[in-house]
């Protein structure tokens, strides 16, 4: 196994891209290809010890930023370590691509044939899965890759996210949901009324629509939904996450005895935080493509490059791109 | 003040809605009118102290529940609480109309003339208002009442919205921002890039863009969403804090340390439930109907009825629907 990491990734690269690469290289005992300015990434690597593992720089001369248009860096940046990186999985010379970088780019780099990977045949739209940290487990897709969607494409998202689920994580026949405003007949907007005989008729496991609350008790392995509502169910659900967090904490550290209270409790705490801990999911799937390309959070550390490797690695040997196409291939 | 009350609305009628109501016309001193089976609704009320109170029963033969289809109950069940409370309103024997039932069926049978009060002249869409109770006390605009809605749908919202936060919390110039996936140009579904040059002519405070993330953290005054986008976002925010309530008490008890840490933070976790609690912030205002409604949650307590009937006398007192009809009328 051989993976591509994006070293001019993260917020803080190229450091936390290049500890994941050898934690991961150690871990998994792969080769590990990292992508970005030579001598940075030289020179952050002669800082780890790298005896006995296969790890090899790749130069690119241009790096692509969190705050770059995806669009114009896209079509404009073509010696950017996506761009290199993402033409070595193309060709052939690695199993996987895995970047902490600007999500939008990574999608728009990935998605043409010309820069990037091009979709497999007969998908119609590349999705985002993103894996909730919560004890289920579930699937939200699409997380931001289309802001617009037609029903087809919502189809395509739950036949995609059952093939990831019931194979990265051994779910036989995955629960496909739509979210949607209510259970009821007659809830949802135009979109999702138009994408339910799809659903139904779909060769799924369709259990039908599912309101946010169902998703987070479980109710479902797969959650379909647009790109713009999903990205926002994301994003609304880690802002309202981290509130709480910040709230608890200012009302314990307001009293004396509730301060020693929250020093007790601190183990449950720290376990509550754990189990919601994205880097344990790993990144993000960009699935329809053609290969495996795993978006890590833009603030990952180490670990969670680690992670996101390891990830990459199993979507890789487990065929899912290869399952795809022989699924939805024209 | 002379306020309906919808006895047949909360999960447990008439017991809350009919306890809040006795609270309330104590409290505020107003004339509550209370619509439903009127057998039922006296028998409830005589186990209160009503001396010197002025609490009047108008009999419904009809009642819609929560299972009910909002179209049908809102065409077939032409004598029920809500229409005839709503008609209450419409004919001027009553100033604002409240009920912790079924909110689409309020929604469906408020915003025709025929059945209730009919939208303000110039309004094209009422929409559901919520103020999320978090320490900034946004509004969240539109809940759920338009699944589907256009640019120039969401301008009004903000209006709506605008006038809503202006007169009922004193806020000089309400920031207005539109609810998308990202606050950099670019970002939003066609809806969102569509309404920007609207809002942005829009004789608002408009802020632009924000994320979830923002909206927690007090950004904008008021946020502007079709029904779809809002009810997702609110009903995964509520979904999200129940969650972590339930993930945090588990741990905590888990552990005998931990379980007295808990029991000595309590009061802190008490402080964060008592700033959560929707209640305080009273139920979601109707607007851009042709009269004041306010729908509670069908949960709630008398506690939560009192407080929707207080919100309900506030947004006839300062005027709400004149301000809309002024602003938005034809």
């Amino acid at each position: 196994m051989r993976i591509v990491v994006d070293a001019m990734g993260s917020d803080n690269h190229p450091g936390p891209d290049v500890a994941g690469a050898v934690l991961a290289a150690r871990k998994f005992g792969d080769a590990i290809v990292l992508v970005g300015d030579k001598a940075r990434v030289a020179a952050e690597l002669a800082a780890h010890d790298t005896a006995g593992l296969s790890i090899e720089v790749v130069h690119a001369t241009e790096a692509i930023g969190m705050k770059d248009s995806p669009a114009t860096a896209a079509r404009d940046k073509r010696d950017s370590s996506m761009h290199v990186g993402l033409q070595l999985v193309r060709e052939g010379a690695a199993d996987a691509f895995v970047s902490a970088g600007n999500t939008g780019a990574i999608l728009a780099v990935a998605t043409l044939r010309q820069t990037g990977l091009g979709r497999i045949r007969g998908v119609q739209r590349p999705a985002l899965g993103v894996v909730f940290p919560i004890e289920s487990r579930p699937m939200l897709i699409d997380n931001g890759a289309n802001a617009d969607a037609r029903p087809e494409y919502l189809l395509q998202f739950g036949q995609m996210g059952s093939i990831y689920m019931a194979r990265m994580h051994d779910i036989a026949r995955p629960r496909v949901a739509l979210i949607s405003n209510g259970e009821e007949e007659g809830k949802g907007n135009l979109l999702i009324k138009e994408t339910i005989p799809l659903m139904e008729a779909g060769g799924l496991n369709y259990v039908g629509n599912i309101e946010p609350k169902e998703f987070v008790r479980g109710a479902a392995d797969v959650a379909v939904t647009d790109g713009f509502t999903g990205n926002i169910m994301l994003k609304t659900a880690e802002a309202v996450a981290s509130y709480m967090s910040d709230t608890i904490r200012k009302y314990i550290m307001a009293g004396t005895l509730t301060k020693i209270g929250g020093a007790l409790a601190k183990p449950a705490f720290q376990r509550v935080r754990d189990q919601l801990n994205p880097d344990e999911v790993g990144g993000a799937p960009l699935l329809g493509v053609n290969g495996v390309v795993i978006i890590a959070h833009g603030r990952s550390n180490a670990y969670a490059i680690q992670q996101a490797i390891g990830q990459a690695r199993r979507v890789a040997e487990r065929g899912i791109v290869t399952a795809i196409a022989e699924r939805l291939g024209g």
